[in-house]
């Protein structure tokens, strides 16, 4: 099945008139692993305790996971939630939140939008993972609804956002912290898991206000995530791109951390992109060595997203803006319906699998 | 005196073998809230739970604390510790922390040193406080330790940062939260306080990585703020600095929030600079609108800083790049010395006056 025993996925649920705390999905059901396991560190409302324990606990908990469900099986089965009688919340707390600029191809095709006499990558692109920190408080878990943003579209306009766009990211979580002052060790010992990230963005403010300080409230309004964290352990690794020129020695890859992720975003129940992560130009491993070389420490909690994936067809395009050419090229929807940014009523689903394995998906509803 | 009861700023401190608590200053010595005030609120290690209550028990507190200081005292003084027995901690957990770009002059020095050609101003800095999100969790107390960061400096060379510098600013905490999807209310029934803050910046690092999403690793390494936070309610206030264009409706001034503040940076025991608040262009009631505008939430603990602090004399800047004009004019020390941007060991206070008030001091050492 689709959610067996080589995905199992963290999340925090709860019973109607009960505290949340955290469970695997197994199936259509939610494993309350407090009561499973005994453990009281899954009693906690988020997944940050269980995850500042490291690398070995984590492994050894998932396979105890595993012999419990595939061993005999009647004391387990009465800590099986079926999953229509959970809420699922925000699975960990967000430290700080960094949102990196990974794809070749996204980076390009926004290059060629808004600068279309020039170069359409900017002189650092392939020397680093460019990034910047977002907003922590407003990341929200799959469902909540997504207030359409008001603001400064240009000067002495204000009003509703006119080009509410979305952004199909992945992101990393991390569990284990680092130290200020020296760079982070080895990715699979800091980095928990991985979760959909839609990055909801609101194009105008965003223009007008982003020099030269970066994005602020054109992203800040709100980034959903899913409510599933898929431990890295599960997921199938595959080498990285090819980089040209080859990486500065801080930033070089020691192991394979590319991803075989394949991504689907769907506006109102219609596909209308398939992002493939193995395009991706910085993998996961580079963005951490990155964001840390400076001795800026790791706390449990930290989230950071690749940044729009986008592959190199027309229909691998993560964010509409690119899928529509800023608007200019809109998309047609079923029943004739066409689409340049997003409407009220519009819902947005980012959902992916990794080889065998399916994801959890981000949702959201434009209200 | 200099920290009477007109002053009262709040911490967090602790004595050898006990757990850190809040205390407010009074001359050289700090009241031990908890124990004076038979208030659990005050036993946490830090302000948060404490700012959290908001506008009305912020007052009634701060009148508690003036009643039993001028009062009979032989109670209280049995909770006043001489500041050389307690060590003072990060008064606060940081939230979201957002630095804003809020001084004329020194966006327009900026703008000079590296458009020369140009407007100096970017064509909406006179339109919105212009901002972005930082690393809350390198967020650090005055006298931690500043570590000279490594990274990438320009293509394909990595090193330690050549150009270390200092920004003066002024910083604001959150206590009351606000609800996601709308604006934040009063100024004033939101932010609890002010600490000065120094956003330790790698000029070279930033250059090479600040386009197009703004400053990531040249400032994430560490931010210092001091141990002291001054209730707003002691601050004096006057009119902002008038603006053109008048800003828009969201961000129009509804009462005086220009603020009294002379402050100083002192690089290794001399004055370098005395940057005047009062010269600040966007005031802090429209950073905290125009943050919040488009729905993004406030948590207790976010703090929010004004920017580097410049007046329009050249002995008024706030930051080294534009004291020695990127380093083409450096300043000259007593005894001889030069600086263009810090060296190892050098040691920076930056420390502030509010009319008779003294503020608490930020300082750090490059190590």
């Amino acid at each position: 099945m689709s959610w067996g025993v080589d995905n199992l996925p963290y999340g925090v649920f709860s019973r109607q008139g009960e505290p949340p705390r955290v469970g695997v999905r197994y199936g259509d059901k939610v494993l309350d692993l407090a009561a499973a396991l005994h453990d009281e560190v899954f009693a906690a409302p988020s997944l940050n305790p269980f995850m500042a324990r490291g690398r070995t606990a984590w492994h050894d908990t998932r396979v105890l996971i595993q012999n419990k469900l595939t061993g005999d099986s009647s004391v387990t089965e009465s800590h099986l939630i079926p999953l229509d009688q959970v809420r699922l919340h925000m699975p960990f707390e967000v430290a700080d939140y960094v949102d990196f600029y990974c794809s070749l191809d996204h980076a390009s095709n926004i290059g060629r939008i808004f600068r279309p006499d020039s170069e359409p990558l900017l002189p650092n692109w392939r020397h680093l993972p460019v990034g910047y920190h977002g907003r922590s408080g407003t990341v929200v878990v799959s469902g909540t609804p997504v207030r359409r943003p008001h603001g400064q579209l240009r000067a002495g306009v204000y009003g509703p956002c006119a080009k509410l766009d979305i952004e199909a990211e992945l992101g990393f979580v991390v569990g284990v912290p680092s130290e200020l002052g020296s760079p982070a060790g080895a990715f699979e010992d800091h980095v928990f898991g991985v979760t959909l990230v839609n990055d909801w963005s609101a194009r105008d403010i965003q223009a007008w206000e982003y020099v030269p300080l970066g994005p602020f409230l054109g992203k800040s309004f709100a980034t959903s995530v899913s409510p599933w964290v898929t431990p890295l352990e599960a997921l199938p690794r595959i080498p990285g791109r090819p980089q040209d020129p080859a990486p500065l020695d801080y930033l070089r890859r020691q192991s394979d951390w590319g991803l075989d992720i394949a991504v689907e975003v769907v506006l109102n129940g219609e596909v209308i992109s398939r992002p493939p992560y193995p395009s991706m130009y910085w993998t996961p491993d580079q963005m951490l060595a990155h964001m840390t070389v400076n001795g800026a420490s790791l706390r449990t909690g930290d989230l950071f997203a690749s940044g729009t994936i986008s592959g190199p067809e027309s229909d691998e395009r993560g964010s509409l803006i690119e899928l529509t050419w800023n608007g200019a090229d809109p998309i047609k929807l079923p029943g004739g319906d066409t689409r340049t940014f997003l409407q009220d009523g519009d819902t947005v689903t980012i959902r992916a699998t990794a080889g065998t394995l399916t994801l959890g998906e981000v949702t959201g509803k434009i209200v």
